[in-house]
């Protein structure tokens, strides 16, 4: 018999990583904050909760992907939150970027209860997220990995243990303090160059030449050559991912005297609206300050 | 009969540079400020000369590689400079990264003479130099580029036509701002990441299966893992392009908030004795700071 | 009859403010974590609670000056904490610099048990404490405000009304960018003249007949010159004061581009070993990276 | 008979020195590169120069005061520049705000002459420049600073010798980066303040409370709250002066994190139009990416 899953937060990821779950014949209950977005999973066959206790009640893995903190906190243990019926012996799966301080608080809470608390963010599009190829990163006790993995393997092609509570996330901020400051220089490079006369192609040639060809500004370079800031991965969550990046820092002593300048780029570019389009519209503020347009 | 070749700075990437032009069975005059160096072309067939002008002199392509500004101002405009023989329909072609706004100035001077000027700065390791494999970014006239060709291709296997004279340093530096800050970013998210507790091999398989994956840290990885940080590049010649960067940036009005931080913390680096080491011992400085070490 | 007043948190300021209040004749109950801290207070005729609810049971006022934003939270609403006890009518007065929405969350709070709370963060030294000539910067209602001014006259000299909740906080947050960054700047353009051979006392007085002379520099000055942190302020609490500040900017979409950069200098210093130091030891910190002392 | 005095440079702050000199009774000679401004000085008494070398030609000072290191190159050792006429024994002083390693070099060339080089910039406003009050920080010999003091104290009021060549400007460097800086953190807190909806006068109340006042806030800050922003020292010349503190800075291996991040923020508002207004103006760009203004 099928393990029962508890799933809460059917967003932009959510919604395709739950019906997923239901596809691959898991019995599922779900929650959402805003029910409306629950009708797509009814119609597949789950179960809707009115809060999320009622999903997490009598489940086996308590599957959760909310926007942030404060957030996961009211999942968590808020009135209604899922503290108040997880079961003995089951596996809370957070797939929340959110504090790492705050998740080991979590993951204590859970265990009074009995039950196992995995950090497990992932990384991928929304398309992956369909297609169940994510990547994630786990952190936890590895037996309740081993035990999670029938069910995340539904939602993910590639599974990376990270070590104790909290380490899935730490590579997760850290991993997005490398691609949020990629594609910032790209665009600073970029904007430079398109400044002096050069055009964005004859930059794209020479370091699609060169050793700092990747496969993540290769992938935006076009979008931001005809200005298309569609969200992949909106930049307010970009932003807001730095500033958990710049709290573990603080947290653990570390300087990092680039990451706090990029993050406040990109507090700019949110500041000027652009929290919503594609974290690689941080080029457009940079353009509106140099006053030139990296464009095709 | 082949073009005659004056061949200025047998430096790391000079002297195989005019080896295999020697080889190729150009006729090349070369010179280098300290003498010593001329012996392995001497022995390959080179003539060697007392100055740059002595090597400049009848030759069809002057080509130079030194160490910044001011050396490169001297072998210009000092006494013994190539703008006392450079002869007339003369190509000079110069691979020093420097200052665009002195190098239009050099251009200027030699089309005085009513000779030709290419900045040419290229990228690529030592090895690359060895087997003419470099990659040529080429700013200045085209019709020059183009007859600059046959000399370029031995040196060199891919060779960018940027545009007009500064073009080719334009994209240079701004191909450096990009790798500079590729390097200390991977850096800051590698110390983040294993002060958090998590092993950088962990966090390699993380970044190795996500778009933030690249050739250039690929490549550096395994050094900054096991500590050796022979130089490729040094630190100290990536803090000068880092400021040659700036300059530009200064002087086209545009503002970039991340590449003056990775500056500053290349400074710190160089500052603290690294400044002949690879550029990815910035790690080390990062290192130092937040009481950490990333290693296998 | 004089109101009555529970007093929680004995640190640096604590401690001779709750002794201002115990001499200018109030009944005051104190409570602090380790309760050695106790001895003074009670000698002087305070009595000794065991838990801030046991102090703030029965008080017309709930004075709080505590380390940082966790430990305010269990002093509020932990166990044994004020809100099982906070009378209605009550004002509590919270001098501690913590997050404005953790304090703003607090003041929500107590009104739900009828009581008033306002932000009131102080500046000026432990000495200035001792006198009672303190800078109170309050938010929260005004009436609240007007009727706590016989307490806080006890404590300080001048108190500035800010507004609504927070607004306290706000204020000082915004004060300790600029007087942190002020000293940091003094130190790098102390070092920068140093390193040229600049005597640091030229330096000075070049400052002093300058619009860029500050009572802040002129007094740490001497300190930093003779190279004495005994901490008037701890460079760590400068530092967690900074992450205060730029937690509001980002809740509020402030870029701070500079202050970011700020922060990162004192957490570097920190990280080094100088948290306890005053916080005008970042110049040694300064002094490290640029290899030079600021020194008479 | 008093000292003959050639003048180079009638800006903002030259025309009122080099008339404050003929007003005292020397012969003076200026000149301008844009001879409408030389009217005043002529109907004043002065000879008007068709070079820089006729205005020094036999003068026992030359004074010259002009924008950048490129114009006092042109100056030193352009054609018509003063090195042709300079005579032995006489004394360059240069007010003009330039790279300190430009100076030292036009120090020697002057020596070759048998001249003797003070760098000798001022600070204080127009204003000032005209009742003779500026102050000096110079730098060079000191028996050549002793034998300028008739001539500089017709000009300044206090004169402050710093010691060897350069150190007059490093002086003035180090006191831009502290003046540019705490006018831009004022600025950063002011604008997080002001979005929290603390009024601008509340918090000026705050500041002139505590440590952080100084002379010069207290003094921009009325500008700041009404948008006044004519210029008392052009956002340009800041920015130029911090660029020019960070060659210094490079050329001396010294890490500047804070002053870095600094230049990028003026150097943003002037690539957004406002480089001829006052530096105060940097508060207008902070408003623009915050959404929010600091007035009364």
């Amino acid at each position: 018999m099928p393990s029962s899953i508890g799933f809460i937060g059917l967003g932009i990821m959510g919604q395709p990583m739950a019906l997923n779950l239901v596809h691959a014949g898991f019995p599922v209950t779900v929650f959402n904050r805003t029910p409306e977005k629950t009708a797509l999973l009814k119609e597949a066959g789950a179960k809707v909760a009115s809060t999320p206790a009622e999903a997490a009640a009598g489940a086996d893995f308590v599957i959760s992907i909310v926007s942030d903190t404060p957030a996961m906190e009211e999942v968590v243990a808020g009135k209604g939150g899922i503290l108040e019926t997880i079961k003995s012996g089951a596996v809370a799966i957070d797939s929340s970027t959110i504090s790492p301080v705050a998740s080991r608080k979590f993951a204590c809470k859970v265990a009074g209860q009995g039950a196992s608390w995995l950090d497990a963010p992932v990384t991928g599009s929304k398309h992956m997220a369909i297609k169940g190829e994510l990547t994630y990163m786990v952190g936890g006790d590895r037996e309740a990995f081993d035990r999670a993995m029938p069910v995340l393997q539904v939602m993910g092609k590639k599974h990376i243990y990270c070590g104790t509570h909290g380490l899935g996330l730490a590579a997760k901020l850290a991993q997005n303090v490398i691609q949020s400051t990629m594609v910032e220089i790209f665009c600073e490079g970029f904007v430079l160059a398109a400044k002096a006369g050069l055009k964005p192609q004859i930059m794209m040639e020479v370091i699609q030449g060169s050793m700092a060809r990747a496969a993540l500004t290769d992938f935006k370079a076009p979008f931001i050559f005809r200005g298309d800031f569609t969200p992949y991965f909106p930049l307010k969550l970009m932003h807001k991912d730095l500033t958990l990046a710049m709290e573990s820092a603080y947290a653990q002593n570390v300087p990092m005297p680039t990451a706090a300048a990029v993050k406040e780029v990109y507090g700019a570019a949110k500041a000027q609206g652009k929290g919503e389009l594609d974290y690689a519209a941080v080029v457009t503020f940079l353009e509106e300050l140099a006053k030139v347009q990296v464009r095709e």
